[in-house]
């Protein structure tokens, strides 16, 4: 794979500092920016330069150790005072991003365990702890990917809806980190990949990173999954996940439940692929997950050259939806593949 | 109505030329073009400048006719012969609307009963033929519309695909018109029209033309269609359709066989609205429908500012699906509702 698509998000080499791949800017530019202010910290999650929850945690753990290593010479009262404020306002950034206040958390937690020391041996603390947390999103990518090649084969098509992909967490990704797996050790799959409107995920980023990893990807249109599974192209369907009830119901990009009830109509397994930490079980099913409403212009007008719709028109624009949980052949985390019922499957995981 | 929904394909007042909206100008710009030339009639077929199945076939009326006053002068077997070639020429602008080849071979017969009969009465008579196409279709959606009423109730939720209104046909429509008819006789109605990608004629014409006659609606994404039905807001579905086989095999505008599933699975009834033109009772059922490809670029670059997918990426873009007979609760004619079983019913049609 290559360096960008797996270190997208990453410690400059000055450590004073956040390198991250521009994702607004995909696929006509890959650019690079390099965070050093808070502000610029706080407009690039914001704005979803860098986006999907397992980046922007890994990205948040980052920008704060490298704004606590530009103030280790400050006093310790001072510093720690800093390190406070900072970490605030970067979780204000993006205030329903769970990941976000995750890991700043995490960082924060961490300098606490620490009150006698010095301010450059806490920054360097919290660097390991950032690096930490990318490296074991990496391997927790790794697990999911090695456990979701079990339910394909080499040949197979695959269809996936929005990006689960290295862009959205680290090395593999979830949805997409099978295909990826599988494509190093030779397999040969043929994936096709939901435009997913109104932002395009797939389109910009699933296509564009399978792409470039040399996976043999087709972009439909949201509403060619029917046709692509009715021609027999699809043997297996691959989405992330946002968060999972305790009974297996799946919040996930808007359009993910009409993906799960096509193919349950063709009879082709539909399987959800994220890290435990989306399980919630304090959640007991998908009545209780809030819909996230966004923007109408999101459908209006954004990203056409002129708008698509007449001004005046209403607009409904979920960001999410609920897939029922029997419609999930499978929920495959790091710990393994939850078969139905979902009840006893995902309650095992947390023993 | 408004003037222009009614009347946007109508024969030039010099006979020797087509006057068209331009529908891919919507809903920005409200723009009519004068087709003259064989090569702007083919264009404005095969470009979707007119689009919707009995739309192209009055306009291709019109044009043949038209064609026809422009060589009313030539000698007689001359005549004939263009008049065939030129039939043969807009005939292959578009392969799958049955309506396009309906009208050209319904003149090209007309031609044929006057052996005898000048080039200028041939092209008087052939006028009249189109006017009268015209005039049928204008009859026949208002037939149709009166049939679709009878299967919905002041105050429904109705989802539609694509754009099956006044602009894909002539005055009312057809999967519109019962809702434009209901609007005019006080009814209200809730619509969610989707977008309908890549060509978004859901959002640019559906929204466009439901809003201009003050009916509810709300547009959406096509893959937002799910979490609509289950948000219990939709009590039927409402689609035109490109062509009907024999046994009620349906091939529409791409998505809407998706519709149909989502729609059986969420228990909402799936109705098909056209004329019995659209029948074509030698095809035996959806497999011997050909699937029209388009080009990618509509996926991938087509509306935006900036290309949305890499350039190199593969894309997939069949204009149309066939949606199953055993997922349609009704198909509605001009001459009533067809119900299942369809290889009965639609042969009843045809006494």
């Amino acid at each position: 794979m290559s360096r960008y698509l797996s270190d997208h998000v990453h410690l400059g080499d000055d450590l004073t500092s956040v390198v991250i791949l521009d994702q607004t800017l995909l696929p006509n530019e890959a650019a690079y920016l390099t965070l050093r202010e808070p502000e610029e910290m706080f407009e690039a999650i914001q704005a979803l330069r860098v986006r999907g929850a397992p980046a922007i945690g890994i990205c948040a753990g980052y920008c704060l150790a490298a704004l606590a290593e530009q103030r280790k010479d400050l006093p310790p009262d001072q510093f720690r005072a800093e390190l406070h404020r900072l970490s605030a306002y970067l979780n204000s950034s993006r205030p329903t991003a769970v990941n976000l206040s995750w890991a700043l958390n995490r960082l924060g937690r961490l300098a606490h365990t620490m009150p006698e020391a010095a301010p450059a041996a806490v920054a360097a603390a919290l660097r390991e702890e950032a690096i930490a947390i990318h490296k074991e999103d990496i391997a927790m990518c790794r697990a999911i990917s090695e456990h979701g090649l079990t339910l394909i084969k080499d040949g197979d098509g695959i269809l996936t809806h929005c990006n689960a992909g290295p862009l959205a967490t680290s090395q593999y990704g979830t949805a997409l980190g099978p295909l990826l797996l599988g494509t190093e050790r030779g397999m040969k799959f043929r994936v096709f990949a939901d435009e997913t409107r109104p932002l395009l995920q797939g389109a910009r980023l699933t296509a564009y990173e399978l792409d470039k990893a040399g996976v043999d990807v087709t972009l439909i249109c949201d509403n060619m999954a029917s046709i692509v599974m009715k021609n027999g192209w699809i043997d297996a369907c691959f989405v992330g996940c946002d968060r999972v009830a305790a009974n297996g119901d799946t919040a996930n990009k808007i359009g993910t439940s009409g993906v799960a009830i096509l193919a349950k109509h063709y009879g082709i397994p539909f399987y959800v692929l994220g890290p435990t930490s989306t399980i919630d079980l304090a959640c007991p099913d998908g009545d209780h997950i809030q819909i996230e409403l966004r923007d109408p212009e999101e459908i209006r007008s954004k990203f056409y050259a002129r708008p698509m719709a007449p001004a005046g028109v209403k607009c409904y624009d979920p960001a999410f939806d609920v897939t029922s949980h029997d419609l999930i052949a499978g929920i495959v985390t790091e710990k393994g593949i939850c078969r139905p019922p979902y009840g006893q499957s995902l309650a095992a995981l947390f023993p």
